[in-house]
């Protein structure tokens, strides 16, 4: 089991990647956490050092995948 | 099942977002066809009606997320 983690603000673009896409990764093989950076942004740290510059992003095995764009995390801090 | 639809162009990002990523789609829930646009380019048009702006882009039901950032589509023709 690898792990996902879905790195989001709660904003439009990313409510949609969570909703059409974290939730279509394979549940046999991965386990998907989903972090709101907005509510939690003691993990934006974590988020930076994972290579995650925007929101939404999804992290797969600490590779970051930058998916469409709600916001920078610069604009979270 | 659902039909998803990965367009890239062969280019790095591209393959490390296919290999690392529309490969972790529930092979129970979609079925992932690749299009290589760079040697099939009379689907540009396709990808450019389904909402695809670059690539790597990934569309599922209809809805297209734009993967990190590979090259633009206008690279392409």
């Amino acid at each position: 089991m690898s792990n996902a983690i879905f790195f989001h603000a709660g904003c439009p673009v990313c409510v949609a990647v969570e909703q059409q896409f974290a939730q279509a990764l394979d549940p046999a093989r991965y386990q998907v956490e989903v972090v709101h950076l907005g509510q939690d942004s003691s993990r934006i740290a974590e988020a930076e050092n994972l290579g995650v510059q925007s929101v939404p992003a999804l992290v797969i095995d600490g590779h970051p995948f930058h998916i469409n764009f709600g916001a920078p995390l610069s604009a979270l801090k």
